[in-house]
């Protein structure tokens, strides 16, 4: 790590930590430290947290209010893991990860208000594009466009993915009445049963390809039906629309100073509990407890938490080996392939249009458009998720050549404006060597119902959190929150 | 390590290096040096080798034929990786993992003919016995049991695998004419589309089960057809049959003193440049070469060959990482669930009674049995392989009642006689931290078409063998080899 590169970390955890809330923190109070990122571990705590992304922040955090003495250990030199603010070279921030947050997310929101980080309104006014193919841009509002050609069936899928994802629990969705059969086919080909017209599968790729990383041919009916079933909350069952949509939905809202704020507030909080570039190599359990070997050296533990994509998990050397359920499941949760792909321009030029930013595709390297202004408009900002099978061809090119494609694409929705971005910037999961892709790992097919069971059950002293193993909104913020709680309560109790 | 382990491997080692055949091998002649197993590396090799498989072991064997300087690191403190003979507690040697061998599995065979190992023919005379659920035995030969309630179907689906695996190239099943559309449904699916009567589908489980340690439920189609097309050779396209059958197919003979004697003996000429309790973590290259960090210290080498089941590439840390592409296929390729289980009895009294052994049962635990007795039948083995959703009911439970269930099915098979054997052995391969399943890796649907082409491209300085590399017989030992062969010509190309 070069100097000024560890100095901008410093300031980072610096001007994120004035604006966190206070919290009863033990022997931390007042002027916060810095996580470490060099130089030796403590060499024994109580619960040693593995990954510092939301899940395994808020984990730590929970448990240190619990009076138990924690280290935080991160792969990386910064915390955050999905979630990753980006500073533009005027000042402005956006987000390079997860984003979007919205109506029974209440868990990512109540941490954000104790943290004083607010949110804002998505800007969605005036008309969504939709770009169908041959035929020029269409206007519309909502989440579905009015393709005369598409609704009905549109309507039907959407009816009928509500219902099926009813028949999932959220907590044992392998449990569903007919989990078996709907494991053991892909959603893909349950679509070309259903007998929707072609078009109606493209429009489908805008919203999988961004949620998942993956079409739908790579992913089981079940998974899906329970993702949906997830995007709600105890009171209100999960449906296609919340998890799809913008207003009222998961993309109802962004975070003012970015979504990045939130880990960089609680890694402040946390402090020197916090070590950075200290990849856990060896998780060995003894009779004694828990001996974490890591690149900075090794650290014991009583408990452990394991807060990183399944792929990575497979990635650490257990002794014992994890059950071999488990160790199946994790081998079977492969990350998606997405990039967030950003254009800059000066103003939010669309909006005088009448147009919203947002626009959907069924060609080309934008099959889905976001407004990614900051809340004050200082700068317009376009967004695209080039994920799936639209990454496999834009994601493998160039970046000259995918640039060209993107804002092209970009221009295809709002105009030719977009042609000439005053910045261009994109982020790329797949190249990331402790994420491994993005946005979250997918079980695929069969795994569920075999394997499914394994999700949060401990090996011995070791707990996992993630977002994965949450029971709402899995694949979210939101998700990596409750999985955070729920593994810090289920450590204490351990106690 | 104990002192009693050590010596016996060292025994190992010395009595196959006895076998084997002469080699020109460098600076090595005359008597053997065993493997390493502690103490420091050499600093710098031409080529470092990760993994002691079959596919590790030919690969280094002929670059040091070509006058390369190699070393082979292996995490265990054995070589054979998923081959591994196993003593019974009289002194016959059985296997506990790759064991059958057949007609165009020349490389393999051409190997052992050259190691000295000699082959034997599977034992098939009699008859064998399909036990059809609630109906009584059913005497039979060769591979489909001539219930009437099957046969037709049987047949049918059986000729349309053979003839859609002919539209898929072995060296790139992702470019056959139908392979999107072959790729996004699982076998499961495709099977019940065909419309087979059920208990088709329940014979078809003891193929999948011991082949893949998977069901089709989990499998994608495109995959299976390319699994098809590869069990035969340049000269043989690969049929079902050969894949499945035994006489005259891929369980047509097994080796003489066990299919353990190959790796042993290759690995006994390669003397101390095999060095075992050396899991590699880490892979670094740089314009000097490569760096290869193992917990017995660091080699420096020109280029590397790969050679572990894709789970354990996921786990060891690459720098730069991997390719997206690559990363994704190899997160998306699971090792199956397979066990094999071994009764033991004075005689293979089976014989006396006409019967071969052989069963098929389309429920309990033995799905799937075959006589595995030494050549000599000097005792009488039957074998059961306990794979997939079976392994999922059986090999999760206690020891004591799973052997009560595999005894009771090899009692279905051959009599009640099976209920009484002097000697139980029972391999489970999901245990082993350093193959993390069996018998192959399976990739998920939708992976081969969207990432299959990386299977063989080499990372920089660092190339890829194992038998899911190979283009015929992988998932074989014949693969296992042929892959060496090829990586092994690959890299002398690149000196």
């Amino acid at each position: 790590m070069t100097e000024s590169r560890s100095l901008s970390r410093r300031t980072l955890l610096g001007s994120a930590a004035a604006g966190g809330a206070a919290l009863a923190f033990g022997s931390l109070s007042g002027e916060a430290e810095a996580a470490t990122t060099s130089g030796s571990l403590p060499s024994s705590v109580d619960v040693v947290v593995v990954g510092a992304g939301i899940s395994g922040l808020v984990a730590a955090r929970n448990l240190v209010a619990e009076g138990k003495s924690v280290l935080v250990l991160e792969a990386r030199d910064r915390v955050g893991g999905r979630v990753l603010n980006h500073t533009l070279s005027g000042g402005a921030v956006i987000e390079s990860g997860g984003a979007f947050v919205g109506p029974t997310q209440d868990h990512v929101l109540a941490l954000a208000k104790e943290l004083g980080v607010e949110t804002f309104k998505e800007y969605v006014d005036g008309k969504n594009i939709y770009v169908p193919g041959l035929l020029g841009p269409m206007k519309y509002t909502g989440t579905v466009p009015p393709d005369p050609a598409i609704l009905p069936d549109a309507f039907l899928l959407q009816t009928r993915i509500d219902q099926m994802s009813k028949q999932v629990p959220v907590d044992a969705p392998w449990t569903a009445p007919r989990a078996k059969e709907w494991d053991s086919i892909t959603v893909d080909q349950w679509i070309r049963q259903a007998s929707v017209v072609p078009k109606v599968q493209d429009v489908l790729l805008s919203y999988f390809q961004p949620s998942f990383g993956t079409d739908a041919k790579n992913m089981s009916l079940l998974f899906f039906l329970w993702y949906i079933a997830t995007a709600g909350n105890e009171k209100n069952a999960g449906t296609f629309e919340r998890s799809s949509g913008t207003a009222g939905a998961a993309q109802d809202s962004r975070f003012v100073g970015g979504s990045g704020q939130i880990p960089l507030r609680m890694a402040a909080q946390l402090g020197d509990r916090v070590a950075l570039n200290a990849p856990v190599r060896r998780i060995i359990q003894s009779a004694a407890g828990v001996n974490v070997v890591t690149d900075r050296g090794a650290v014991r533990a009583k408990r452990v938490v394991v807060a990183v994509p399944p792929p990575l998990v497979v990635g650490i050397d257990f002794a014992p080996i994890l059950p071999p359920r488990r160790l199946q499941l994790m081998q079977r949760m492969a990350m998606g392939t997405l990039m967030k792909c950003d254009a800059v321009y000066a103003t939010p030029f669309w909006r005088k249009k009448g147009l919203s930013g947002s626009g959907l595709n069924t060609k080309g390297a934008v099959r889905v458009s976001f407004d990614n202004s900051p809340p004050d408009a200082s700068v317009g900002v376009l967004l695209a998720f080039v994920g799936g099978s639209t990454w496999e061809t834009y994601g493998t090119m160039p970046l000259a050549q995918r640039r060209k494609a993107v804002l092209e694409g970009f221009a295809a929705i709002v105009g030719k404006e977009a042609l000439n971005p005053i910045e261009y910037v994109e982020q790329d999961w797949t190249h990331e060597r402790w994420t491994m892709g993005s946005p979250i790992a997918s079980p695929s097919p069969g795994a569920i119902t075999s394997f499914g069971s394994t999700i949060r059950e401990p090996h011995g002293l070791v707990h996992w959190a993630g977002t994965e193993t949450s029971t709402y909104w899995s694949g979210f913020m939101d998700g990596a929150v409750r999985a955070g709680e729920r593994v810090a309560t289920e450590v204490s109790a351990a106690f």
